[in-house]
């Protein structure tokens, strides 16, 4: 069986001790198995800070930028063989495989993009330079620095590949060696696309690190100059932030966790629009796709009183289509969750929700599962379930069922109505509103805004092209208020700044002007696609 | 004896139980007490989020520039009662007693003047908008809105004007309530300047709540809408971040703690010259103005080796004249320290320092006080110590001695080994360095920027204008990495991010200009003076 290896130090090498079994999670298959105990990962975080550090500093945002392309070309050549691996390790479809290995695709080439945008600049200018004196003679200006530090990545199980390759781009571009860690669950995807890197993009020494399984004790190794970012659930995310070590040291932290995004429909966009189709189709993706396993997928869905039951009867002929089982067979469009604790904290969830709302469709009841022998595989059907009333169905606003899995709700119609459900999430990444009333979309955005990282306004001009809530664009921002963690990601140039210092000159206007000119920083350029 | 109030749920409300006894730390006379036990903080903090937010919200940004101003204008008009509480209470000379009150009142009008800039917008668009589809329809905009909870502000005993001033700015122009609380210590100005808002320049019920000492219960009332702002120590400043409740709930934290403060003195800047003159001036200012009780003064001063002895001396000349007393006495130009404990913490600081340099002046002997009683008020001498060599004096390096203290370093006059030098503080508020040679300039400040939150370029040209590192310009951010907390406050319309959610709003185009067009918001105008 295939040993995993960690990438550290510049190069490859195998833990010792008891390893961790990855399977394929729709045959329970083992399929490699892994350890990181005995690497020494201190050393791992000091070589990053004293090789990688120091060689992408001196780069240019250009430069860095064509590391970024070359990653990012080198994973297209490789495209359908982490297709192949993220099929047989994740349990995905060809169909979610792709999503995760384009989405890491794309995401190198926006951040190279930006890069060749930047140029030849090493720094960033932070807004237009102020007058602090009584004469124009003494000025300050902000800028942004790489932290000199390290970035360690703790990735979430569901995106091995985009998650590595997002929080990877924004790190390299700013300047900021990285050692990623992906959930040792489906660490195979994540080697597979560092072996690549290493082979057809190789990197300045120490600028990418590659930990395959448990961090062992990394996070005691980090210190103010050092970043962590981590994606998955809000109580290993608090559990981070209460490491006595990150606090005191002042390590930033960056958390994306849970999120119960929410889907609203207007009262105009009637059952035959294209924007109740819109809807429609959006709920039904977020529910399958990935086997519900999105960060950013719909949990809750907010349809007027009146055609409450109409928006029940055609999501449940739409996901009544779905092909659960293997997704190696002909014809399966939803795959199994990743682990046997995933499938089990799902049926539990399921449990918990269907307490107080009906289950329409799915459930935790005998299921087959296509192509796979009996009893095997983590499969759960694509499950809807509807809440009495407005105020039924409470856990659904305080528990993430992880799977492919979404509670029904009537509202009053009214924007205050769906603004005061939505707002019960206490924080999410996400909310869709999809309507063609103005009036309306525009007071339930303003009323969710402080809620939510994003808020698609889903229309009829928009129907055609706009991938949903679930999808992460690099153009705008990915991560959101309170249960959600409160971080920030992405959103262009904006997902540089964790990596970077925000410091502000004062000095003499013409000093500064030499000095930080001399660099020749540009203006950093506005973020586009 | 005075028995301070707080004004919680839009009332002045005294607390009971044993109360705190505030005195003047010049003769350790009694001149007030407070108890904050038996207050419902947990109904003080419900009632500045549904009374204060909705109220604040419903105001444009120019109207809550208004109140600022009112504010602003209230303590001017109060300037020299809140002088002389300042110099009771805290221990200031007249000139420390103006610069926490006119800090108040200039950071108060600076935000008043960004808020008549901002107009009739209630929240503010972040960047440009960009493209997100295939076509120009598909659109993103990131926002800038008010958070929905209350910020609650811990402020540090040494400006208790300024402090709750600068916080208060920017929440309030954010459109955030505050609950704000000064340190027990010195609550006595702040109790002042409070109670001169609620007089003359009234707010919306709930906008400003003020808690006259300990904090008791209300970090436990805090959830994922509210943020809590923090200045004082780094101990302290962690065991906050620790606190589970907070972690949980994904209460977004500012802290700014604990700053070893290096002035690097330029090779070519030569006894005699303006510059020379100009860190003199700086350095012998940080360590006597408010009794080096400055999170931003001075405390490692590096000069190249070849003029260490004459810095010394010239030091020790200028800080000689100090005449050390009861600031109310004339001619008395360095107070006591603020408290009894922080009189022990700084004795046994140098004590510390001193195991490692020479004391040049001052120290921990017997120093008699201008105009005490013997033994009477928690007085230091300015006291400066001089390192043996670059590499003497460690604990300068790790321990923040809050008084009149510096230690002064020789260096070999290159700008690798002052970056060297200066790095080791493991991140400050602020640097500064004295040089005309740009090349110079120019590598220290590269070389540190990562590792600080401000760098000021002292030089000939801006000599007779610059206040020093000392001083906190709301124009510039103000913050450190590391040791500092992490943090980052003012710096313009920097300092309302904090208190404001960013949300990416996707969506039509026509659409989204439509909603954030006809809200009025203009772009947001860069931070001028």
């Amino acid at each position: 069986m295939e040993r995993l290896e960690s990438y550290v130090q510049g190069q490859w090498r195998a833990g010792q001790g008891a390893p961790h079994v990855l399977v394929n999670p729709a045959t329970e298959e083992p399929l490699a198995e892994t350890s990181t105990d005995g690497l020494d990962l201190a050393a791992a975080a000091v070589f990053a800070r004293a090789e990688g550090g120091p060689a992408l500093r001196a780069l240019t945002f250009a430069e860095r930028g064509e590391l970024l392309r070359a990653m990012s070309r080198a994973a297209h050549a490789e495209r359908d063989a982490l297709i192949d691996v993220a099929i047989r390790n994740g349990g995905n479809t060809r169909g979610d495989a792709k999503f995760d290995v384009d989405g890491a695709i794309g995401t190198l080439a926006y951040y190279a993009d930006l890069g060749a945008q930047l140029g030849d600049a090493r720094l960033l200018t932070d807004g237009d330079g102020v007058q602090l004196g009584r004469s124009p003679r003494f000025f300050g200006q902000h800028i942004l620095v790489p932290r000199p530090g390290v970035a360690v990545h703790i990735n979430a199980f569901n995106f091995p590949a985009w998650g590595l390759a997002e929080k990877a781009a924004c790190a390299l571009l700013a300047g900021m060696p990285v050692i990623t860690k992906p959930a040792t669950s489906t660490a195979l995807v994540a080697l597979r696309l560092m072996k690549i890197f290493t082979e057809r993009a190789p990197l300045p020494r120490g600028a990418l690190s590659f930990v395959a399984g448990p961090p062992g004790d990394l996070l005691a190794h980090l210190g103010g100059e050092d970043v962590l970012a981590f994606t998955g659930s809000s109580a290993t995310g608090a559990a981070l932030r209460l490491m006595p070590c990150l606090a005191r040291e002042g390590v930033r932290v960056n958390v994306e966790a849970d999120s119960l995004n929410g889907a609203v429909l207007g009262p105009d966009a009637a059952p035959g629009s294209e924007t109740y189709a819109m809807f429609l189709r959006d709920v039904a993706r977020d529910i399958t796709q990935k086997a519900g396993q999105k960060c950013t997928a719909i949990r809750r869905i907010f349809a007027p009183a009146a055609v409450v039951d109409a928006v029940r009867d055609d999501l449940v002929d739409r996901l009544r289509d779905a092909r659960v089982g293997d997704p190696t067979q002909d014809g399966v469009t939803v795959g199994p969750l990743t682990t046997a604790d995933q499938l089990r904290g799902v049926r539990a969830g399921i449990e918990r929700l269907a307490a107080d709302a009906a289950v329409a469709l799915g459930g935790t009841g005998p299921f087959e599962a296509i192509g796979v022998p009996p009893g095997k595989g983590y499969f759960v059907p694509p499950t809807l379930l509807v809440a009495s009333g407005p105020d039924g169905a409470p856990a659904a606003h305080e528990h993430e069922v992880f799977g492919p899995v979404a509670t029904l709700f009537p509202y009053d119609g009214g924007a205050a109505h769906a603004v005061a459900l939505l707002r019960r999430g206490r924080g999410s990444l996400v909310c869709s509103v999809y309507s063609d009333d103005r009036a309306f979309a525009a007071e339930v955005l303003l009323g969710v805004a402080p809620y939510h990282g994003r808020v698609l306004l889903g229309s009829e001009k928009i129907a055609d092209q706009a991938p949903g809530p679930g999808t992460v664009l690099p153009q705008t921002i990915h991560g959101g208020p309170g249960r959600a963690g409160g971080g920030e990601e992405l959103g262009g140039l904006r997902g540089l700044h964790f990596y970077s210092q925000r410091t502000a000159v004062q000095g003499s206007r013409p000093v500064l002007e030499a000095i930080l000119g001399a660099k020749g920083e540009p203006r950093p350029a506005p973020a586009k696609p």
